[in-house]
């Protein structure tokens, strides 16, 4: 007997992933391209590629504020031409199969509770730490259907303009994008560092694995700049603790290679700050599906939930 | 026919408030009384005088982490001797009803959800702004049953330490007790301010309404506390917006009074914060239950929730 499978779109700022995804959350076929140019040509070829008679449907999560009710992406800062874009009609229509939107970090929180960290949890929030921060709650196993944009939770009233407009957002302190910038605005005042050694010279080319790989091997600047941004995720997970009363904080993205630095101090900065009777009864661990969860929750989408109408 | 009735009580850190209510949502007889002093034996006297054959329950509000799977109080800041008594069981004993309990502000917010201001909200986050600051998600017409300790988020992160553990919290910027605390410790250095007039001479006695009634009098002192207070609780406005897309966002408590100037800075301060196409969508209102909001929640719990076992 041949089983269903489902088309799951993860569309992020910087690539694209589409896998078939089994009705047990397996992918069994996958494709990767960068989303920076052409974007709609590039889901559509994409998609046919591994399209099958099979398909029950298309899942698609997407960097951004998503309307539900309407299936459209409001905005999407990493990903403007989005907004101008209504993907889940142009999708049904080529396809002819139920298309489902939802935020990717939201998509990414659905794949863990589904396969991955979460499968045990009833109640957990994922932090998404890449080069921006997203979230995701699971409650009594269930997506809560809301923004969930914990990067743009402000933890410095009075701090620095974050991009989204509001000021001190978790997102200018703890996200690799922050990392970075105080990183070259450091080097710039020629601060002695091994950072110098791992980029060849170019101050500008560094990423947050040469920061960790400098960490590890010692380097002072590396091990202040990790410290300092986990100190403020830290502030963010209690924040989330004391609001969420979570069983576990799942962490996914790039930046959880750094785990034994940074996330260690956004640990013990949380320990210190969120009520100890509710972070007592925490988890704090890694996400499991590393660059498949938001692709696998997409497919989760189909099926199990009604088509937009 | 004669109607149910379930006994609803509200037990904050300063008053007891129990009620007799109907099926409806209506208040029928209440009893309100300091919760300073003998806290066990008021209550079991005050749901005494108002209980009757028709109470098919009791609810219970309390100012405190709640266990709901045990139906305990796991901390209680503001009145610490609840955490010692096992109130659900001594209830049940003493007047064989199934007895259920909830955080105070959660209890809140059903209220204003069944008979209040959230009526026909399907999502809305309630903020209790009084000498501390509380929270109550609804979402999808249910109670969110989280923490949601609102107040104990960190919008400061270096901020002053709270009496929680976590720094910065919105509780020590835009609470009453942060408003009473700001202006104490500014008359103590003499600068001129209304307010010594309302308080004959004693700035120890000042209370939030003399604050509010200097500031429309056009006290500059009292204007820049409640504004900066409001400003505060604008940062918080918006990270719940930002966090939580709901449809209304309802303030509840004393400080509401002061709306003209603490509340719409808040909600001038959470337009410019928010996400604007989630602020767009926002409605920002008062409560309507006024005090009677917890015990009427604490009621519908005995009409919709199964009893802890």
């Amino acid at each position: 007997m041949s089983e269903n499978v489902a088309i799951g779109i993860d569309l992020g700022g910087t690539n694209l992933r589409v896998g078939v995804v089994s009705e047990a959350g397996q992918v069994m076929r996958r494709i990767k391209t960068p989303s920076s140019e052409n974007i709609l040509e590039r889901i559509l070829d994409t998609v046919s590629d591994l399209f099958t008679k099979k398909a029950a449907g298309i899942g698609i999560g997407v960097a951004g504020l998503i309307d539900r009710i309407n299936g459209k992406v409001l905005i999407s800062p990493n990903l403007h031409v989005v907004e101008e874009i209504h993907l889940v009609e142009v999708l049904k229509e080529k396809f002819k199969v139920p298309v489902f939107i939802e935020n990717d970090a939201n998509a990414a929180a659905i794949g863990e509770m589904w396969t991955g960290a979460g499968r045990t949890y009833e109640h957990f929030v994922l932090f998404t730490l890449g080069t921006g921060i997203g979230g995701g709650v699971i409650h009594n196993r269930r997506l809560l259907d809301v923004s969930a944009e914990i990067g743009h939770m402000s933890i410095n009233a009075d701090g620095e303009k974050c991009h989204c407009g509001n000021n001190g957002c978790l997102e200018s302190y703890a996200s690799a994008r922050a990392i970075l910038s105080s990183a070259v605005a450091i080097l710039e005042t020629k601060r002695e560092s091994l950072l110098g050694d791992f980029c060849g010279g170019n101050i500008y080319k560094i990423t947050p694995e040469d920061i960790y790989k400098a960490a590890l091997e010692g380097d002072v600047l590396s091990r202040e700049l990790l410290k300092n941004a986990g100190r403020y995720l830290g502030v963010g997970i209690a924040n989330m603790i004391n609001m969420m009363s979570p069983d576990a904080i799942i962490l996914a993205g790039g930046l959880i290679g750094a785990w034994e630095i940074y996330v260690q101090e956004a640990i013990r900065e949380a320990s210190k700050r969120a009520f100890k009777e509710l972070f007592g009864r925490v988890d704090i661990l890694p996400a499991e599906l590393a660059d498949n969860a938001g692709l696998i929750g997409s497919a989760w989408l189909v099926f199990n939930r009604q088509a937009h109408a």
